[in-house]
């Protein structure tokens, strides 16, 4: 089976080097758990990385781009064509995850996984599984060898990635309509209708929310609950880049590449990936809780607590690299902090 | 009167930039608010640099450090010697805050306002208004002059800045006992109890933070309230450095400096200085909510919404620190992304 990769197991975290780093974390000039949710974050970073005095410089973004057939159904404030437009956007250093690359001097590519209209570009990484998925309110969003074909892009981006010897990846997504995706899958994983998990994504007003979580019933009566198999979800639902997020995901947890998960879309495609490979949750940090209402409730399934709540809702990665100091910061103190011995403080 | 200065008026905000800087940053390629925090960040600070492209390149970090007579009732999980030690760890590059200085490219200086033991070194700026505080479960933690002095050290920090061209002041403080000094002047000026405010600070016990609170509430039946007197509220439980802080704020609002405030200590200072001069609030951001209880107390009745809550509770402006990324980024996003019309992406 070409998926069969999926299930590979995810590496294992090194706990010796837990175990140096806490001694460590426990003797720097602090109190003892006074930076918070810092301490926590390096601490893992030194079991993923193998040494207790983990650095985070090289920084990889993949933003996965592409349509969906679900459109047809209204359920966007944006038209299908703003989906390519943002390629050239994202290449031309006009979107936010752009400026955020620039400026936070991380790695950045873009990667078509099935745009309606194909954007042909040198620095777009052309990799689709076609011309955007079918309209899941009809039929299922993707075929199987799609969905293999999606969430292998992811997989190849992150081999990418590894060639640089990126230490964390961050995916993005772009595609108009992927908030509706994204909820049918939470939906048809954690056994919920639309109403609990429903938002406005990119600014739907009151009807239009009500509108998209009929079409979303409607799409969960045809296609049924999926709790017992993540990667129907996605066949189900779609989209591609949700897919190539899934694939990323698992791909990083399989060969050691921590992760830094962005918003809603990206949470619910670590999700799938942990539902289908529970051991890639150890390599998952979360950014953000997005003001999108269903993320809260797919954190909490999660069971995590993201860095930042700032109500930022945009995707693209976006929310990740706002988070990306405060990892780095993290790992900077636990690794450059001096110890009671080495300062001369006291320590009683 | 020495202390006149301090209700000079703060510097009125740009409202044509915040009315133009609005204009543009509905026009970026996003939905509207989905940068959520960062979107109100970028504006008031627009305002605050009478422009419509808000930027952070300078940013000036001043400890301020300085003792309690308070630490002889038992009010600390450190011995008081750990001030003077950690000013050689500050200036040595060791502690929390140089770490994060010298990530971020920061100015960093250190203020000695009143430390016990002198340390006398030339990258300490010895600005002293006494050897520590009196115990203020006793009689007031200072004198009107040595208070004076100590909210003009904090003056003629700001003023360092300003010749430098900072463009960010970030106060941080050290001093051993302080938590029980900005509890009591919370309690004070909020009309509250200490039990409602008061917190483990450095890392007291169940027991050890009953105590405190049982010497707070002497403390304050002996000097009573000041909700009418902030000025008094820093006379009577001090310290020096959190009148220091008072004073920075004062002065960067009046000269037109934004600031990041940092934790629970800083925003009692902040909270002191508004008292003193309601327009300082126009000019201050708040950095984190503190894991210590009284932290958001405080930042309900400023009225405020920090970016961060990690639980860090440490001080030394290091919070503030690990928030500066987020108002700098905020400022990148706002200034430098495309707006729908020059990347040509459909707005409807």
């Amino acid at each position: 089976m070409p998926l069969d990769w999926v299930y590979d197991k995810a590496k294992v975290l090194d706990l010796d080097n837990l175990k140096s780093a806490k001694v460590r974390q426990n003797d720097l000039t602090k109190p003892q758990g006074s930076l918070g949710q810092l301490e926590i974050t390096a601490l893992r970073m030194a079991a993923m990385q193998g040494t207790d005095r983990p650095a985070i410089d090289r920084v990889w973004i993949s933003v996965f781009a592409a349509d969906h057939g679900i459109t047809a159904q209204g359920v966007s404030a944006f038209p299908q064509i703003v989906t390519q437009q943002m390629l050239q956007n994202f290449i031309d250093g006009g979107a936010a995850i752009s400026v955020l690359s620039n400026a936070l001097k991380t790695s950045l590519e873009v990667v078509d996984v099935g745009v309606v209209n194909e954007l042909q570009r040198p620095s777009i990484i052309s990799d689709r599984a076609a011309a955007g998925t079918a309209d899941f309110s009809q039929k299922p969003a993707m075929s199987e060898s799609q969905l293999s074909h999606a969430m292998g892009a992811g997989r190849r981006a992150v081999e990418r990635a590894r060639i640089q010897r990126s230490q964390l990846f961050i995916g993005g997504e772009m595609g108009i309509g992927n908030t509706t995706s994204a909820t049918a899958i939470a939906c048809a994983l954690l056994d919920l209708p639309a109403r609990d998990i429903v938002g406005p994504g990119t600014g739907l007003n009151q009807q239009g929310v009500a509108h998209k979580a009929a079409i979303i019933d409607q799409a969960l009566a045809r296609h049924g609950y999926t709790s017992n198999s993540p990667l129907q979800s996605l066949e189900y639902y779609g989209g591609f880049e949700i897919a190539a997020l899934c694939g990323a995901y698992l791909h990083c947890a399989q060969t050691g590449l921590p992760v830094l998960v962005d918003g809603f879309i990206s949470s619910v495609a670590a999700l799938v990936a942990i539902q289908i490979n529970p051991g890639v949750s150890g390599w998952l940090f979360y950014a953000h809780q997005s003001a999108e209402p269903g993320h809260k409730i797919v954190l909490d399934a999660l069971n995590v607590k993201p860095l930042l709540s700032l109500d930022m809702h945009l995707g693209e990665g976006s929310g990740a690299a706002v988070a990306l100091p405060l990892l780095q910061m993290a790992c900077e103190l636990h690794s450059k902090m001096a110890t009671f011995d080495e300062a001369g403080v006291s320590n009683e």
